[in-house]
C-alpha cells in the first residue's frame, strides 16, 4: 500500500486519513490537490510531504507551460505556485527542501520553458528513489546502535514508517530491520492523539506485516517504561537544527522526558533532508498550530463543550541533551551535535 | 448537575459515560444496575462510587429483607452481594472504604434486620454529606499551598471534581477555591484517554461555570509544561498507601514525572477514605486492565487494524517521590509520608 505513485501524468495519493477503515486514492491532475491533501493530512510525514511536492511541482509546471507569457513570466508563476505549495505545512523541512532543489533546477535551466518540465519529473523520481535507499541505509546503521541485542523493545510515537516515505520507513525502517534480523521482540505504539496516526497508521502498517505490536494510548508511554517493558525509544522527525535539537509530531518530547527519567535511550531516525543548517536551535522552527476540531471531536461526536478553549500544536521540539542519536543515511550522529551535524552538512562522516 | 441522587427510593445516577452530548440518569431500584453503572464508568471517580455503593447496600438490604429466612440467613445474603458490589472495581479503595463502613455496622446491630435497612440508609446519607464537607475542607486547605499568590495555572489530568464526588470535588475543589479568590488564571486540562473524562467531564465541569480552561491531548502537557504555561499540577486519587505512594487515572505518573522535569509541584488531593493503612506501598495496588475496544474503536469506529494487541490499564502509580504534597480534608501532608500519613491515620494531624 504506497503512499504516493507517479504514473507520469498524475500523482495518485493513498488518502491516508481514511486509514484504517477505508483504503481511498486520490487522483491528482491539478496541485492544488496536492496542496489540499497536504494541510489535511492526507499525505503526511516529513519524507512523504517532499516527494509529494516535487511531484506536485510537475503539475505546477505542466499548468504553467499552458498559460500564454514568456520564459520569464512562465518563471514566476512557477515560482508563484511553488511557493503556496511550500507552505502548505511550516514545520516538516523536507517539503522546502524538496521545492528547493526543483527551482534551484528550474533556475538553471536555459531554453524554452517546456523543455524544463521533463527535468522536474526527473528530478522528482530521482528524490522519490533516493528516498526509498535512504530508508535501507537508515535501516542498516540503527542495527548497529543494537549490536548482538535479541528481546528488543522498542517505543514509537506516531508514524515514521512506510507511509510516512517512499520507502520503508525511518523510525519503521529500523525496527523493520531488527525484526527481519530476528532482534525484534515488540514494537509499543502511542497512539498519538490528536489524530492518531500511531493507532491508524503504525499499527497497521506493522501488524498487516505480522510484526508484534502493542498499542497504547499515549498516556501509557509512562507507565510501559515504569513497568520496564521499553528498550529504546526511535522516533522520525520533521526537522532538526544544527545543534540537534529535533522537532517532530506533539508528544515526542514527553516521551523524550520520560525516556531520560527511565534511562532509556531515544533515537531519532532521519535523512539528510530533515536537517536545517540554517536554524541554531529549536526555538527558531515555527510550530503549526491546527483547527481546535481535532480535539474536540471524534468522527464527528463532541467530547467536549462547544466553545472551550484548545491547545493544538501539532508538533513540539525535544531539546538535544535528551536525544540519545540520531540515525541518518549517512551514520549514526552521536553529541556534541554542532560537531556531527556540521561533519553531515559537509560530506565528511 | 449532580452525579448522585437518592430520594428515599431510588439511586439516580447521572450516566457521565454520555456527557457531554447527553444528559440521562439512570433509576437504579436494584443494586445490580448500580454494580453495572460502576463497571461500566456511568458513575465513577473513587469518592463518588463509594457514596453510590453506600446507597447500594440500602437497596440491597431491602432486597434481602423481601426473602424468607432466618436473620443470619439474610445477613449472609445481604454480605455475599456488598462483595460483588465491592469487587465491581478494584482499584480505587473508596468503594471498600464504604461499604466496610456500613458493613461494620450491620455487624454490630441488634434486632430484627428490618430494622437494620434504616441505619444503613442513614450512614449511606452520612457518607454522603460527610464527602460534601470532606470536598471544601480540602479545598480550603489547597489554597494554603498557593498563598498570595495570583494568576495560578494549574494542569489537572482526568476529572476528579463535582462529577467524580458529592460535593466540588477534589482537586477541581482546589481549584474552585482558587477561582473564587481570584487567584486562579486557567486550568489545563488532559483529555485523558482512553475515555476522555478531562475533555467531556472535567472541561464539561468548568467551562460551565465559567472558570477559565484550555482543553488539550494528553501528549501535549509536556509541551504545556516546557512553555511555562504550567505552575502546579493537582489530580485526584483511587487509593494512596502508607508510604504515599498514589494511584491514579492512566496518565497521572506520567504527569507526574514530567513535572518533576520541570521543577513544577505536583499535589494530590483526596480524602482519608482514599488511604490504604493496610498496604506498604504501590506495588501492592492491584491495577484494573480494561477492554482493547476503549483504545481501539471511538464512538463505533475502528481506529487500529482489528485483532491488533493492545495495552490499557486503568490506573497507574505515582511513587511518593515525585509527590509535592498530598491535600486531605485534615490538612496538607509533606513528606516523609510514612509520617504524616501515620499522623492522619491516628488523628494526630
Amino acid at each position: 500500500m504506497k503512499p504516493i505513485t507517479w504514473n507520469g501524468k498524475e500523482l495518485i495519493l493513498l488518502d491516508q486519513s481514511k486509514l484504517p477503515n477505508t483504503v481511498e486514492y486520490i487522483h491528482c491532475t491539478d496541485w492544488r490537490t496536492v496542496v489540499e491533501a497536504i494541510k489535511m493530512l492526507r499525505v503526511r510525514g516529513a519524507p512523504a510531504i517532499g516527494v509529494a511536492a516535487a511531484y506536485a511541482l510537475v503539475l505546477v509546471a505542466r499548468e504553467v507551460e499552458t498559460k500564454e507569457g514568456s520564459y520569464k513570466d512562465k518563471l514566476e508563476a512557477f515560482i508563484h505556485n511553488a511557493c503556496i505549495l511550500k507552505e502548505s505545512r511550516p514545520t516538516a523541512i523536507n517539503l522546502a527542501w524538496a521545492i528547493e532543489r526543483i527551482l534551484q533546477k528550474v533556475e538553471n535551466h536555459v531554453g524554452i520553458f517546456s523543455d524544463v518540465i521533463n527535468s522536474i519529473e526527473q528530478e522528482a523520481i530521482v528524490i522519490e528513489e533516493e528516498d526509498k535507499a535512504l530508508n535501507e541505509a537508515i535501516g542498516e546503521n540503527g542495527l548497529t546502535l543494537f549490536e548482538e541485542k535479541r528481546g528488543v523493545r522498542i517505543l514509537t510515537h506516531c508514524n515514521a514508517g512506510a507511509l510516512a516515505t517512499a520507502g520503508i520507513g525511518t523510525a519503521l525502517g529500523v525496527i523493520r530491520k531488527l525484526h527481519k534480523n530476528g532482534q525484534l521482540e515488540r514494537v509499543y505504539a502511542d497512539e498519538t492523539r490528536p489524530l492518531l496516526q500511531g493507532a491508524r497508521l503504525t499499527s497497521f502498517e506493522l501488524y498487516e506485516e505480522g510484526i508484534p505490536i502493542t498499542l497504547q494510548t499515549d498516556s501509557m508511554a509512562a507507565y510501559a517504561m515504569q513497568q520496564g517493558f521499553i528498550d529504546a525509544v526511535i522516533v522520525g522527525a520533521d526537522r532538526i537544527t544544527t545543534n540537534g535539537d529535533v522537532a517532530n509530531k506533539i508528544g515526542t518530547y514527553g516521551v523524550a522526558v520520560l525516556a531520560k527519567a527511565h534511562d532509556i535511550p531515544f533515537y531519532v531516525a532521519a535523512p539528510y533532508s530533515t536537517f536545517d543548517f540554517t536554524l541554531q536551535d529549536g526555538t527558531q522552527i515555527p510550530i503549526e498550530m491546527r483547527a481546535d476540531e481535532e480535539v474536540t471531536s471524534l468522527y464527528g461526536k463532541n467530547v467536549a463543550p462547544l466553545g472551550v478553549d484548545v491547545l493544538n500544536p501539532a508538533f513540539d521540539v525535544t531539546p538535544h541533551e535528551l536525544v540519545t542519536a540520531i540515525i541518518t543515511e549517512q551514520g549514526v550522529l552521536q553529541p556534541d551535535y554542532r560537531e556531527s551535524i556540521s561533519a553531515l552538512q559537509k560530506g565528511c562522516m
